[in-house]
């Protein structure tokens, strides 16, 4: 199994003139191909279904939460099995970067021969009202209504708890504490709770990879958590997390604007530079318990 | 025309109870599909290449610099030309998101039905080693010579320049300092000359921005010069700068393995976690001139 970090030498060279040689630590970024086995289509498990740049680890959860936020499958069902195929580098060694996904009929199965992004391509490139649209056809798992005003708190995300959530997922990278360089997805409850937590080079991946342990768990959709990232909070963070059925995406950096349209659009709340005293809510801060516990 | 950025009412709640509406800028994303017209394909240029999410503006350095990272063009004569094609939204809005590129017969055209990533896909899934030499076989731009040791300083990058690029980036994105919220690329000369800057919410469109331009400038392959970005080095940033014959990438921080993998393999010197004080140098420190210029 692919490891997480590698160990590389380099040079640190300082203004001052100094130079150091020493060894430094890398967050590891191997190719994951994904094949799909396909219900009455021969061979389909054969041929690359997509291929992505990822940390290597929770490769299931990968798969599954990629294929989730492709509206491809939708529950644990929608999967008979996932297995890594045999792949081997030149000195023999099995790569562990090729994983076949054998799908259930339940499972939305893309066409032979249709690449990624399932969900972004063909009417997607005429305007972003297009790629709303997709993302809202094909999601499968329904979010939980807001509350209506007038309500308690009961069913909200307390203020408290949102602000505390970029520290509690930072305190718990691993590599990025001995990285600097990778991204991180946690899914908490509305206590704070850690349920998952991922890193990954790529962001989406540590995404996908929460989703996908979330699916395999059987928690999806998920009305009672919240997804924290690392960094900032794109369409496609803003599409993985309404696939997944997931309410609430708290983004450590700022959203962009389609991300927002999209939020506004399929009822997700989006929450953006929360920095431990203060957070923008962008849409439905109906989900957030304005109130203080305390007060 | 898309704008870069938008407006938004928000809500910035505090952890005091502050709860403050206002407005606030976003970082605008768009999806850009890019088309091919291949000689000698009828109707190739009607259907997608490739669908991608970026902030509009730009747009032609984006496609020139997408097809020179993936290999399709290599020099401006290879695109006899690009266009806005129709799209309208729903209000009959022109929406500047679909882009046709005719290819010149000297282009590498992807064979019909192929899709992206043309370097990234098929046996790359195997192994890190096999996406390696991918973009080795594909690579169409020389790199310059790395200097040998024992020459002078002359061709080499001077230290003081490196470390100060991070700033000279920051101070010239005029889209994050509103937002908060996109990744930029700059090319530099030697001097810290600003040649070309580019922000964008994806940090590979950025990259491709700046590559597009210097294509589209005739200014490839570019030995005198180095990409300074303002987030991570992946495996497809180390990529695009290859392809480009760019030298030097420099990251504010961390690489991949597999970036710095390619980065040995390609001769491409790669530097990071570049901080203003010091800088870490992963591949081809030869490149850089050590000594301080009053030393």
């Amino acid at each position: 199994m692919g490891r997480k970090t590698t160990r590389r030498r380099i040079i640190r060279l300082s203004a001052d003139g100094g130079e150091r040689r020493r060894e430094d630590t890398l967050a590891a970024e191997e190719p994951l191909e994904i094949r799909l086995g396909i219900p009455d289509v021969p061979g389909s498990g054969q041929t690359a279904f997509t291929v992505t740049m990822r940390t290597p680890g929770d490769d299931f959860d990968l798969v599954a939460g990629f294929l989730t936020g492709e509206g491809v499958i939708a529950s644990a069902d929608d999967l008979v099995s996932m297995r890594f195929c045999a792949g081997e580098d030149e000195s023999g060694r099995q790569t562990f970067n090729v994983v076949e996904a054998q799908l259930a009929p339940t499972a939305h199965a893309p066409t032979p021969g249709q690449q990624r992004n399932v969900t972004t391509t063909s009417a997607c490139g005429i305007c972003g009202t297009a790629s709303i649209d997709a993302v809202g056809k094909s999601a499968r798992l329904p979010l939980a209504p807001a509350p209506e005003d007038g309500d308690d708190d009961a069913g909200r995300l307390p203020l408290d708890v949102l602000l505390a959530l970029p520290d509690l997922l930072r305190e718990r990278q691993e590599i990025f504490s001995r990285t600097g360089g990778v991204h991180a997805a946690g899914l908490f409850d509305y206590e704070g709770n850690l349920l998952c937590l991922r890193e990954d080079v790529g962001r989406h991946n540590a995404v996908d990879k929460v989703v996908g342990w979330a699916l395999r768990e059987r928690l999806l959709p998920s009305h009672g958590t919240v997804l924290q990232v690392s960094g900032r909070a794109s369409f496609e963070l803003v599409q993985k997390t309404r696939m997944a059925g997931i309410n609430i995406l708290s983004a450590v950096s700022a959203p962009s604007s389609l991300a927002v349209e999209l939020a506004e659009s399929e009822q997700v709340t989006v929450a953006g530079f929360s920095r431990g005293s203060s957070v923008n809510v962008y849409t439905h801060p109906e989900r957030i318990a304005i109130r203080r516990n305390d007060a």
